[in-house]
């Protein structure tokens, strides 16, 4: 494993990553803005988080240690947290000269509430003409739901992949599955990356000085990854239907009940895996079967191919077929669970296992920085993990921005931060 | 609908976006790099793809119209394409042009193809410093497992969501459920798209003029999106299991059945939705039960709630139930199909149903660009759809990199294109 030592409340000579220098402003909550924000600060961009005096929701979210959420731990490492109440007057001078300071905003408010805020596109423009803006919202800011309260299950169900998460309504009467994660979020935070990082190219490297707005709506993040669905239907009108676990375009492809009653997926989906996949299983027939040789035969005999896998996989405790599978050069896997996940010595190789003295929580584990960049020195690393409600209160508003103690203890006494 | 209009083989005069300027070369094939870089073209990066001279295997994939791969059209529009067989000695010239005149290469073969074609990163640093190498694959470029054989599937699998991704063993006994889109591929080309623009600000915005390799692999990308998981199982030592439709951190948040027999998804997961919720169904008892005032409390009556829901539900049709939910402020939504998207008025007002006349597949659907940048003029846009083969060769081997006509017809001649 990799350990890691956080840096008391942290600051930004600890991050080490190709985006030193990028300065973000994360006005955030919950998940997708967050998201966003911690993979540009996982590869050392300086991003400042803005959380209400008494801490932004997601850190009562979901499984506690020591009273604190596990979620906040990762979600919000690497950056430097601090409150202010956005509603009180008070508040101005502050969110003024952090905006001067930042390249880049983030946010996840329903559309409108930075407009409520005074802190529109054009006002934001007004304090720094180079800002980018990034708005991340269930459906948009335009368009005639844009009012409409959205979740992330919202994006995916109206995004198209709920649908199709599910087995054939002929097989089973059950509604479509949730992936286990906030999947909608999570595409729209790594297309809300891409979006602020087009927009400083743009600025920065073409050159035009100017900062731009940037629409990210989570409907849209989901239904973008439909790859040829659309163009399907847009040729055919045909309309893709949900699958279980097979894959429709492909034989074999699909997940198999192993001897140890554990699960694996196969992918013997191109003509030679496919030939090396029969040889494997004994069934040097199937190889050479004229009806299987290309996918396209494979397509029409479905049922026989997986049938015979299916047979096949019974026969073997899971870890033995996968080992057999993958020495035979046959893309395979069992179904990983965390545990497998941390114990895969795979995952500890390329330090994606990281533990974590989090002040917090305690010891825990954190996924590694991906993606992964050639000099280890040079690499995106957790510098420490989220930390403590205003824990960068007085290194942000004081030391960074200029203002006075006796300004920064007003506030604190006032409940303004 | 939006209707965009090819412009033959396409000319990077035609595009728009806030990547303009950013030159990118694709070595790559189905569905990963070539996701990463339409992302980028989508922006407006000119993005140069390299094909064998009987074409990468997509175009043959998936569903065909008029002869040829719709998913095609989609994933490889904006780009030019070009030939070139690698493993000819002839091709050399023509590569080493393309590789002096790119900003960034990003290419999916197994580890070590790309140093059999004597074309590794130090080959290529030494052909231009400044380049930027961003690799794919299944398992990374390191690592006991680098070697193996993979596909989209098994990233999903070793990176955990297919195990979350299904219903409690103790509720049916079947697999877990694929997406039924290539998720594992397109999570890990959005961080791709992510590496690529982090490593172009660190050469060209902080300035040091060195590009670097990034090493991006399939199973991390989804190990990634894991959120409180890993950090859950490393404090307490618990492993999350499937659930099905539902959330297992809020109640409630799941998939209904109504009187028509759609499904509906409904998330009345914070306290004052949820009082919505339960005044909208006529249960005025449940929104002031002290019970289920808050989601702790709720979690512990799962079923309760979540029957009240469904027994609501099942009295009206999908459609009448969604728009007195969105009326009433709480998120739902159908579970929408390919058709819904193209037919909603709000996919419709947000451009993302765009009509494109395909040379190859003819009239068809895209979806739109996004994120979506602010002033129309700038943001990107589809030029075109995905060429046919080699329908760049002459722009770019003889206009833009300077070989004779006579160059480009004796490759021609020799398959060498």
């Amino acid at each position: 494993m990799t350990s890691q030592k956080p840096a008391g409340a942290g600051t930004p000579a600890a991050t080490t990553g190709p985006l030193r220098g990028l300065k973000v402003l994360e006005l955030g909550h919950f998940i997708a803005a967050p998201f966003c924000t911690r993979i540009l600060a996982d590869h050392g961009a300086d991003v400042i988080k803005v959380e209400p005096p008494a801490g932004e929701p997601l850190r009562t979210w979901g499984v506690q240690s020591r009273g604190h959420s596990v979620i906040w731990s990762l979600h919000n490492r690497n950056k430097r947290c601090v409150t202010l109440d956005m509603k009180a007057e008070a508040s101005r001078p502050a969110i003024e000269r952090l905006v001067r300071w930042a390249d880049v905003v983030v946010e996840n408010f329903r559309p409108g509430q930075l407009e409520r805020w005074g802190l529109g596109f054009a006002d934001l423009q007004r304090l720094n003409p180079r800002i980018i803006l990034a708005r991340i919202s269930g459906y948009g800011q335009t368009g005639p739901y844009k009012d409409r309260h959205s979740f992330g299950a919202i994006g995916e169900a109206m995004g198209g992949i709920r649908y199709l998460t599910g087995f054939p309504e002929e097989q089973v009467d059950l509604p479509s599955v949730r992936t286990g994660i906030s999947l909608g979020d999570d595409i729209t935070a790594l297309y809300a990356v891409a979006g602020v990082l087009s927009a400083v190219y743009e600025r920065d490297v073409a050159g035009t000085g100017i900062g731009r707005e940037v629409d990210i709506a989570l409907y849209e993040g989901v239904f973008s990854l439909l790859e040829g669905i659309l163009p399907e239907y847009g040729t055919q009108g045909s309309i893709r239907r949900p699958q279980g676990s097979a894959m429709p375009t492909a034989v074999p492809s699909d997940t198999y009940r192993s001897a140890d009653g554990q699960w694996l997926v196969i992918a013997g989906n191109s003509d030679p895996i496919f030939v090396r996949l029969c040889t494997l299983m004994g069934r040097p027939d199937m190889a050479s079967d004229p009806r299987l040789r290309t996918n396209v035969d494979r397509l029409r005999h479905r049922a026989e191919v997986d049938g015979a896998i299916a047979d096949w996989a019974a026969t073997l405790p899971a870890r033995e077929a996968e080992r057999r599978l993958n020495a035979a050069g046959i893309p395979a896997s069992r179904t990983y669970t965390v545990a497998d996940c941390a114990a895969d010595p795979h995952f500890q190789a390329r330090e994606m296992i990281c533990e974590v003295q989090d002040p917090l929580i305690g010891p825990t584990l954190h996924p590694g920085v991906i993606p992964r960049f050639d000099e280890a020195g040079a690499r995106g690393s957790i510098a420490w993990p989220g930390a403590p409600v205003g824990a960068h209160n007085d290194q942000v508003y004081v030391d960074l921005l200029g203002f006075t103690r006796s300004d920064v203890d007003t506030w604190r006494r006032e409940t303004v931060i």
